[in-house]
């Protein structure tokens, strides 16, 4: 390899959730993976073999908490455990997707709030330094005690748009009250309005509308979500822009879940282009064309190096 | 007292940030306030002196952390400590406006987190359980392992302007991106759509529009925040509702922290009316003939008697 | 309910991994069993939603941690989350099997202690404590802070053979030398010698043999483990005791976990007939006629009691 | 600068307590103090800013917790949250006053112990390590789990005395019963004998009297107390040595809180001289004639040069 | 018995440093000592039977941690292990004696502070409140995060020499600069003067002298310590009041140390009664004439019933 | 020294256990044991001076926990704190034999799980790091949150026979079924098979037989067990098995307890020699011919270094 890291106490491992990101930072870094399996027991408990002496070496884990989320969440604490007993010096976790993000305040009584608990977990296992990509809320960072850089994905979601030749004004839309910041983040970098997709119910028992706050009409819309699931709302959000007379429909990303009736969904929407990252591996069955992939690797490679280093992260948090 | 309370293992203190609304929390549960003397040596040093047996005792302990917010923070902390070591059951901190809570966050590099580390600080002096009102976030509840009860402030809002007799429609307006959620609560219950502020620089070197998402024309204005401060944002985007054709503007929030310049921008604006609760102690000269005040004192009594006597406070948190 | 349980504060709930066995040990207590339901969202996470107040209650939680056991691990711990914040007085674990039990050391270099880490993300979510059933080790209960009760199921397995007439003398064998204590522990009841497979090669390049340390010949031979699991050990031992003279023989087992090809090779086996308990629930399609079903919900259900009246559990030991 | 320390990873920060002090100990060292902002927003809560990189680096922040003492304690823990979650190394606080030192013991019936809450606090937020001068109690060392080096400001106060060309013999006396400890050692190095003030109610309903034990008839007397508060018993002493025949009265102390009414009572007594430390800032107005002003930036500046270097401190601790 | 104490929650046990004090508080409250057995095996290890059940009881474990103290300490850790995993509902430990409690700082440099550390491993194993009497230090108090009460010995010494019948004066003597404080406690109750024995060396090269600070000629001295352990110090003091012209020494402390040559050092003195407590049991052996002895029985045994009953303990603080 | 070991941060320091087997230790290491004295007061208190400076060393404590097992203890307790607040670098702590490993788990309701305890109270101290022998339990590991290096004994054994010639076939033999996976990796390295001593009472009112499990007629046995402690049952294992027709019995055990009537049990048994390591130290009074001394020095001081360097311990662990 030309570019190959000098240090060898730092070492990358990858568990199961996103092999093929994880090849990728490590090509970026300059590094190999380090060697380790990661399998089940026939009755489904997880068997772990660290197969290189990481003793007094600077771990760092690459794991995306996705679908199967316990599964991979589970693989997680027990990587750490065996990292923390085999004296690795630091235990680095890497989770460019954060699974159960979503669950981050009780919005209803007796509701448990996962993403702390799993924060609580990931420190109670070792772990003494996270690396995130967009979190659900940025509040999530506070949830560690152990320091955490958090990155962004909007800037690589806005520099592939800045290429693009639109023949129009463009408007980024979000799909839902909770998203307008998000939104105004790509607006400020593309120098664009935004607009607001408003569901609500005008009277009791009369159907829910999609109102559109803000002005569309003729426009190019970007929609932008931090994460697609089951792509109901923004596929709803599409048709509505549509229908309200938006000239050309987009949507972004950085987390492509696309759980359950997504793909078909998107397929079937007004959605011309689907921009995702691959902070989440896209299984070859939801590869449809509209689906356009960019890639995390450079950016959670180069802080990776940064934080080897003890150089600032802060250029990369923008 | 009439309704007295019946357990003398529930004791209700206060500390200094916000005694009047300490009393009236006492007073609707039915107890005196428990006695104690919160005082300073001549080097500024807190003293604190618990006038009355409260070993075996549920103890609550009513204090916002408003202005002086550290010197705020420290009495509770020392507060807390004090009723550790003096065998408390339970120590129940009931903070009505939880300071530093915008604090929630990197937001940039090398930031502290301080609404964390101020739970954390909360949690090692002793507290076993928390009541807020209308957390900035609600993933504040997270950052606490003790459980937290989360009651909102919009139903005391929305209860007060659907008694008003408005001579016009009504749009609910967020004053900036970060605030529409909240708004979308109180138009909900006033069955009115919303609208935002969009503050935003067209292009480079061009000064920052106020930009008006959503329709206002004619309307009655309502704009909602959860925390009115130096009350810039609020009162720049009134005069912009005004300038843009709404009919009337209101303005309203739950924690009145109106420090610097707050009430006289207030004075000084289209506000036609600023409605807010009692979450924080609003000095006599601040007290200005715009400002319409309403209590969380019921709400907060009737949490602590739930909490007390071990029922749901669910039905409270709508 | 004619032996209606009477303090409301007891409250059991069931997670997925064993329903039927908690609904035993619910109608043994006396109570119906806590309102709630455990689902998957369409991306896989787990949504947990207790429907009824449980503040200031005892609340036991039932869920082996059996296949899945990732899934059934994270129900359990958040689960326990969503109880802690919801103000549950006490929460008590029940985990009729506790899996991963085998990965209790180190046994090779570089390995996790996962059976350790589990105790841990247990107390780390808020167990306050745990009621178990034949821990792999007996150690494990030293991997908890919190207090564990520990129960015996060979008293079940030992009722039980008693009840049958054996036309001859009876040996209980170990299928490994891992298992001779457990062997001893039946030997006793049952009054009768012991006997040990120890599997091994007699010389490099030799294939391994199972040689049989002990007397068994023209006995009725007993095999039992704590844990079936692919069933190889057993299936091979029963052979050779057979082989080797044996009689007859029969197995048992605490917990049949009876993964992949497990029931395919007792099936085939020399094996008469397999008692097992219902610690781990048995899905439909492996329940074959060899198989004996014993129940541990008298036991269990007896052990709750027990802890919240504050009686000894001491006398369960045995 | 000429004496430039080298290593860089050595960074001396100081919040806004005395940074008079600390600029003196970061010459000391050949540091240049690292560049950070901490601010009031304008309903004062703190804002810190740290400006250059600190990842990897050895911190050392200079903080005496003097009044205002709540605000000087709430910047030190906010500061130490930003350094640990941007990644210092280590976190080494230097309290050349450490506030609440007087509230370390249950003196009466639910009073808290303070000085151990910050301790707590301190280490809550993430402190790993710290330097102190002079504690009220030197068991408050034992409040701290983090190492803790103890300097003393005896040998400085004596090397003063032993300059000064007194005209008779020296006695030191302590102003009350609590310190004759101090007053020991002080007369350890100035070869000198002790006396104690001892006020007393000879009588019930009789007025106390400053009862001198021991003989300081003639003498210059040199009164020594860690802190001078407001003055009341130093003067009071003061005065009751002139009444029963010393010839001179010097004061001394290393912590000069001097709150309230402290320098019109000394103004206005018989102390000749009032010999004080920089550990506290003493402001402009305060510093009149009879104050004598001595430095610990020398001690401070080695004992974090010899902590950075790993060298023994031990040196210093006398 | 006559008094029996009511509430069967409520046991007290004792471990085996002084069994008969614990058999007077017992006696005091009512109740017989709890079951239990402190064996050891051959090789030393220490075997703990508790016989009864404790399951949700307050449990009270009496252990002075006196001669052989690290048996002592390792009895009283393993007590507290055994009950809470016994699932006892408290575990208040009460200390008469609280051994290393000299060692309460870092006198020198890599010194440990074992009286720390202690307080550390109580609440490791799980202790939960603690009863303590005249300790070291007030300050050690502030060593745990539990609640402990602080019991005083002085009044019960002060009781006993307000009952004699003294021909002449009284003043209270401290035997060195550390006890002036205890000294001036005893002082106060019983109107009297104090005096300091100051031991210093007058030049370099000449024996250190017992010099006497205050008045003592012609008076009753009664020295005052906490403990006495060689009595090394107090019997030298005793001498030299006598030489100095005190007309009778009289000695007393609350912890009756008395190890390696104090007992033959105290029948040698001028000490004319020795006033000890029982909080450490004093072998036949050290039985002599001179020693009174006094019971901190009733103290105790009042402050357990108090604790129990959630009543205020401050009363007896004095 | 010839073999110096060069890195001056590595310090070895031994207390009182096991002296001899440390200077082996340090000796193979090339290192001069760290100056410390570790005495007692006059009432037995420990007291510890550590007499070179070792800020920022990585230490490694040499202390086998064994008789007298609670004085080891808390040598090794203080001696933790006295490192961690001289602020070492690494405290690891090299426990040739682990004290009260056989009180691992309760056996009998209301017992300790000393062994936890134990394991608790190191890392409450400081503890960063242990390295074990032959652990009673393996399971114990787990008892650790810090990283621990366990090492094995048995091929020390199996080397010391494997250069024996003896006149026949041996077979290895476990003196109870506890023991008997120990027996099978001694029984692996000899190409031997095993047997089993089961002890058990034919019929109620019966005395107990001998009963051996397994052929041992003509063979040369050799009892393996990890402790012999009071050799009660390796003594009647080995006469049985010389009356059922053993050739010859050699004993061997890593950890020689040898207390009460060991020695003397020994002597009088059919028991040929006694193969033990000096993981303990012997008293010379013990030192009886038929014992045979195997060290162990080597196998830790590698392990040191090997930690030390940062390079795989796991070629130890066989």
């Amino acid at each position: 390899m030309s570019n190959q890291y000098l240090d060898p106490n730092l070492k990358v491992f990858s568990l199961n959730s996103n092999m093929s990101l994880a090849k990728e930072i490590a090509k970026f870094i300059g590094v190999e993976l380090g060697k380790c399996s990661v399998t089940r027991f026939s009755d489904g408990e997880i068997q772990i073999n660290i197969e290189e002496s990481i003793r007094g070496c600077d771990v760092y884990v690459i794991q995306s908490t996705s679908q199967p989320v316990n599964e991979n969440i589970m693989e997680l604490l027990i990587m750490i455990d065996a990292l923390k007993r085999a004296s690795a010096k630091t235990i680095n976790i890497v989770m460019p997707y954060y699974g159960y993000a979503r669950q981050d305040r009780k919005a209803r009584a007796r509701e448990p709030i996962t993403a702390k608990l799993v924060a609580n977990l990931l420190e109670t296992a070792g772990a003494t330094r996270g690396i995130c990509l967009d979190l659900h809320a940025p509040q999530i960072q506070g949830f560690f005690e152990i320091p955490t850089d958090h990155l962004m994905g909007v800037p690589i979601l806005a520099e592939y748009f800045k290429k693009q030749q639109f023949n129009g004004d463009v408007v980024i839309v979000s799909p839902d009250h909770g998203g307008v910041t998000r939104a105004r983040k790509l607006a400020e970098r593309l120098k664009a309005p935004i607009a607001i997709i408003d569901k609500r119910r005008p009277r009791p028992n009369v159907a829910e509308v999609m109102n559109i706050v803000g002005n569309i009409e003729g426009k190019i819309a970007i929609l932008i979500d931090d994460i697609i699931d089951t792509a109901g709302t923004i596929t709803l959000a599409a048709n509505a822009l549509v229908e309200n007379g938006a000239q050309e429909v987009y949507a972004c990303c950085t987390h492509p879940v696309l759980s359950g009736p997504a793909i078909e969904r998107i397929q079937n929407s007004k959605i011309k282009e689907l921009v995702i990252t691959n902070s989440i591996e896209l299984p070859e069955e939801k590869n449809i064309d509209k689906i356009i992939h960019l890639s995390v690797a450079p950016l959670l490679g180069e802080a990776i190096i940064r934080v080897h280093e003890e150089q600032s992260v802060s250029t990369l948090f923008d």
